[in-house]
């Protein structure tokens, strides 16, 4: 059997381009003791893969040149060589970009989405959904009356980083780019408010929509949204650090250096910033992201998007637009 | 009865100079009832009273213009309108850069040293060690094998700091300028290694005295002490910020934004950098703080320094040379 597989060809300077990918095929054998042969229904494209096509010292490997590109899928068994699986289970693992696998079956997760469709275990109840529970939960810690900002409000982390706010009585102000984007997330998600990143006043739209001043604020996209943020942080602010989609393509070079003015915000007002990848959290809080929020997925009370990719030959475009933020809603890509 | 003061002539802009104080002489005063009135004995003098002096939005007002300077001192009580006071006693009070002042008692805390020398209230049995203390054992939290780095190693927040680290097991490498100050943090105090920032090689003379890496980084100087500490932090290290000296003579403009490489690596190595004011662990710790402290002090386990200026008309010129690093030891001023 064989497998249709997408490798990083080069290593990007900059934005990745088509060029970074190549297309292989690769051949399949049966399945070993242990193992289980999965066919990919669909794969989850993410940001962090921006880090791992850099030799940057990182929390994890680089996938290496000539390497079949990392990610997570959600995949259907095909054959089983473990008890623990059966022939048409719905599971997760971290296949790669490819349409079939064979994987130890103990990297291999059962998919529980509670009546929710598979697909949710790659966006709103997989890693992007405990990115923003954990985050929320060890680190923003929203207390009602509060004013949460999020970037990134309509993707699949700030969208439920805004409705678990909400949730717990905070004010959830969120942030995105251009008027559909926007439109979704006031009048679909129910945010408090919104604010267009690319508004010639976005800093002091963004202050008239904080009158109170901001006590989390989700950092998930990096670049110059910071600067609109820092100053209305408000003291024992809190900011969880999960990602910085403007920043994998490399450094921005500013007019001036901005470190001294954020870290004596932090002193000045007593911040805590802290990065965390959601893996830190799954021993301690996985279990009960799943319980409460598959049934509140699986009802509709909590909200999702997800923005369907079809074929696995279309990921590396669809990948290099999401880094441009030309996605909206979870980006998934139905591999078969 | 009249009370000599310093008051703040005028604004710096960048380092403070000796035309922005002033003397002058204040009428004091018959204490109130539930006043005591107060002989000044010591005056601390600490780099926050550098941010004192300015405009900008802080988590303390500013000392108005022609107003007294900000400071803690150490005092006897020369007649007391409160019971819980009486005459003879030594407290500490927030009374200001002056010889005398009558306060409110309930402002007025007896000074317990357990036999230390009363001086020690204002530092190392006072808010500057308090700063360790709080910054280590809520923020910093170092464990056993791990290392710590603290710079103005030779003063009373970093030599406390070091000395913490080094009580649970921890490796304690000091930062310190000039060989006085490198060979008091080695060998008075016992650090594990010091490094003297002047040095040409200053960051790669600091990444060999942590050769693995450094898991607590209890910033209180600013500057580019930061640029040689950022790369070896570790995944998990905790920075608590407590003071930017560096910083408080105004933004260092850099060649380059070094603020996207300091947020990138927040999140790659999970770092949390937490921004605190010692205050705001008083309620919960400062009890432990002089129970635990008190004694190790008086008994001379915890070694501490301090620099004595003589006279209140010295303390300006005092104070202006503490920005520069000229002290060695806790600053203070004898008044009287």
């Amino acid at each position: 059997m064989k497998s249709t597989a997408i490798v990083l060809a080069s290593r990007p300077t900059g934005a990745p381009g088509p060029e970074n990918f190549r297309t292989e095929e690769i051949e399949i054998e049966a399945p070993l003791d242990g193992e289980v042969s999965l066919r990919v229904l669909y794969l989850s494209l993410d940001p962090y893969m921006r880090g791992r096509m850099s030799d940057a010292k990182s929390y994890a490997e680089p996938v290496p040149v000539g390497g079949v590109m990392e990610g997570e899928t959600v995949c259907e068994v095909m054959q089983s060589k473990n008890p623990g699986f059966k022939e048409g289970d719905i599971v997760r693992a971290m296949t790669g970009w490819r349409t079939h696998a064979n994987m130890d079956a103990r990297r291999v997760k059962q998919v529980n989405t509670y009546g929710a469709p598979a697909s949710t275990a790659l966006g709103v109840l997989g890693m992007p959904g405990f990115t923003a529970y954990g985050g929320m939960k060890v680190i923003g810690q929203p207390k009602s009356g509060e004013t949460v900002v999020v970037a990134a409000a309509s993707g699949p982390v700030g969208s439920l980083v805004g409705q678990l706010a909400m949730r717990v009585g905070a004010r959830a102000v969120g942030i995105a780019g251009g008027r559909d984007k926007c439109d979704y997330v006031k009048n679909e998600l129910g945010f408090d408010a919104v604010v267009d990143h690319r508004s010639p006043d976005f800093a002091s739209e963004l202050a008239g929509l904080c009158p109170k001043g901001i006590d989390v604020y989700f950092e998930n996209v990096g670049g110059h949204v910071w600067d609109a943020v820092l100053p209305l942080l408000n003291l024992y602010a809190r900011v969880p650090v999960c990602g910085l989609i403007a920043q994998y393509n490399g450094p921005v070079i500013g007019e001036q250096d901005r470190l001294p003015a954020t870290v004596s915000a932090i002193l000045r007002r007593s911040l805590l910033l802290r990065g965390f990848i959601n893996t830190e959290f799954v021993p301690t809080h996985y279990e009960a992201f799943q319980q409460e929020l598959g049934p509140l997925v699986a009802s509709g009370e909590i909200k999702y998007r997800e923005d369907v990719v079809d074929g696995l030959e279309n990921a590396p475009e669809a990948f290099i637009g999401m880094l441009r933020g030309s996605n909206f809603g979870k980006l998934l890509v139905r591999v078969s």
